[in-house]
């Protein structure tokens, strides 16, 4: 491959094809095994399978649980050790409890208990102190920001199946959503705002593609960006998390038609819900200086990049227009940066995602996946 | 090395030295996050960090939460599947369920919904789309005997991370306990039988050392053993999930003092329990033939198996003795092999498992983890 041509996600070592295939298999024999749930006197939501947390219904209460991994974020880190120095696993900490929970929160769930699954190929990789100490301290502070509980983990030592120096790194949360009225079931309505807040940069998104672009640029990691610091520190920024948001919507009693977390697949993401609308996304937001350099290290369009990336909006909800500057302010007390990104419109049977300053519109079929 | 000297656990290639020390660096974290709880309305019972599962309190019941990994076994399928062009994963996919949820019952909660975490080096792992099918069948046979619902997963893609042929296979639990007496709370006395449940072989535990003594036999993984199949086989028999065992005790109502899941550090385990008392075992039931295989091929002497492998016991109950004969009856009519494997006893200060048929103590000492 020449050096400056254009690289997408798939091509970056991840083909979605067989994968897909294979979720597809796992949700049909899961969905097969709901039965099991009458003899705990437990219902499952109808609708909800397929949705980013699993949820259960007791007579007070509904229960989340989501399994989730950071993915290859880390490697990143690793690499600018090497280069650097410095350990940047604090913020590694935070990216695991991150990607967990703001899956979770999406059903209206607050997470009560997060556990940490760190694999490694060699139990050495423990052997380095300070950076297994920062690891921890960061999903401990990732547990704080999710006002959630560090209740547990394994981590086994898997040689042969893990790279030597590597560390995976994943985990599992189950919350809560009390009283039942807090549920984010999905009932988005022609006319609601669609609310995005900021994400901190690509989050645990894309990396992937992003390890490969190092390789491209001048100085790899070194290379500075426009915000003045280096390419491997901007793509280390820990991601937001958003579960005070959806706590501060509940504790004002302010309804969220719906919830999504803006991670793999991008803006398509969007429009997840089975029921189709079309999503008119007028307002984009501002996009962290590290997308530019994506782009440009990619030779990627902003088409490409909207579907790839979250550029810059890692978490979107739906609220109807008279509360949509309610939601604005609970984010902002919350201590996120959000705005109105667009409206969302019944148009018969046709499902998309438009991007309206860049006349680029995603129909449902550029999205197999939920 | 030369051929037949002697293998142990630690020399086959997992060091628990740094692994240890970085659990408890998270189990002081984790331990500071506990206060999130006091917004939720919700307690964390004293004492049960440590155990085998995380649990919360609620007015009605108590809540568990585990994450788990299967650990290298299925690269005893992935030789296997080499040597004879068989796929054992629907073996593999019961095994990753019974390794979470064998651990989840300790406290007597009965899962709810179990998650799949199952991590590639390549998407294409699953282009091989019978195996694939059978791993999803085996997990989804797993949560049915466990009486769960599969609750979803991820599937991650992690090139550079996981070996390109390799799958690592985890996921998390999170179940009930209702009413609360059902709770399993430690309270082991004096005089308690120890109910052993029979496991089906290796189970999940100890397979880096099984792989590691493929090598050593005549043909391998091919090796005839002793009950007429091959080593590689028996390896791959799928473990035991004894969550129906817990129910039927629970609708009995009968009260079991403790329980343990016999994985790693073998029969140490029967330890687990903050409080001492000397677990004196009489009745060491029956090691499947794998062991024997085992033992001759690592040279490997009883006290060194019995604090590796379960030896052929995959759980254990701590009941009052007029408890005990009802309680080997419930596990029989749950389908499981049972027997009274020992008695409890108080002896001051002492910690220990006494294996008397073979004249073997393990002093508190031999188990630093819990």
């Amino acid at each position: 491959m020449p050096q400056m041509s254009s690289l997408t996600y798939e091509q970056s070592g991840v083909d979605y094809g067989p994968l897909d295939a294979f979720k597809r298999a796992c949700q049909r024999q899961a969905a097969a095994t709901a039965s099991a749930l009458a003899s705990h006197n437990i219902t499952e939501p109808a609708g909800t399978r397929g949705e980013s947390a699993y949820l259960i219904e007791t007579p007070d209460a509904f229960w989340a649980h989501v399994e989730e991994g950071l993915g290859t974020k880390n490697l990143v880190a690793d690499a600018m050790a090497k280069l650097t120095g410095q350990t940047h696993y604090h913020s590694i900490g935070i990216d695991t409890v991150a990607t967990i929970v703001n899956d979770l929160i999406t059903c209206g769930a607050l997470p009560i208990s997060v556990a940490m699954h760190a694999a490694v190929g060699d139990s050495n990789w423990f052997a380095d102190t300070a950076r297994a100490d920062e690891l921890a301290r960061g999903f401990a502070d990732g547990c704080r920001q999710a006002n959630a509980v560090w209740g547990g983990g394994e981590t086994p030592a898997l040689k042969g199946m893990v790279t030597p120096d590597s560390i995976i790194l994943a985990g599992s949360a189950f919350g809560r959503i009390a009283p039942k009225s807090h549920r984010i079931t999905g009932d988005i309505r022609d006319g609601d705002q669609i609310i995005l807040l900021a994400s901190s940069g690509v989050q645990t998104n894309g990396l992937t593609l992003c390890r490969a672009l190092a390789e491209r640029l001048p100085q790899g990691y070194l290379t500075p960006i426009s915000d003045g610091r280096t390419y491997g520190q901007a793509l280390l920024d820990p991601s937001a998390i958003y579960v005070n948001f959806i706590a501060a919507c509940q504790k004002a009693n302010l309804r969220l038609h719906y919830a999504a977390h803006l991670t793999g697949h991008g803006w398509r993401k969007l429009m997840r819900l089975n029921e189709p609308f079309v999503y008119r996304m007028t307002h984009l937001g501002h996009p962290q200086p590290i997308f530019d350099t994506i782009r440009q290290a990619a030779q990627m369009d902003l088409r490409e990049a909207y579907a790839t990336f979250n550029m810059g909006a890692g978490f979107a909800v739906w609220v109807s227009a008279a509360d949509a500057q309610t939601a604005l302010q609970l984010a902002t007390q919350s201590g996120h940066t959000a705005w109105i990104g667009g409206t969302t419109h019944k148009q018969s049977t046709r499902k998309a995602v438009e991007l309206v300053p860049l006349d680029i519109a995603y129909e449902s079929d550029t999205l197999q996946v939920r």
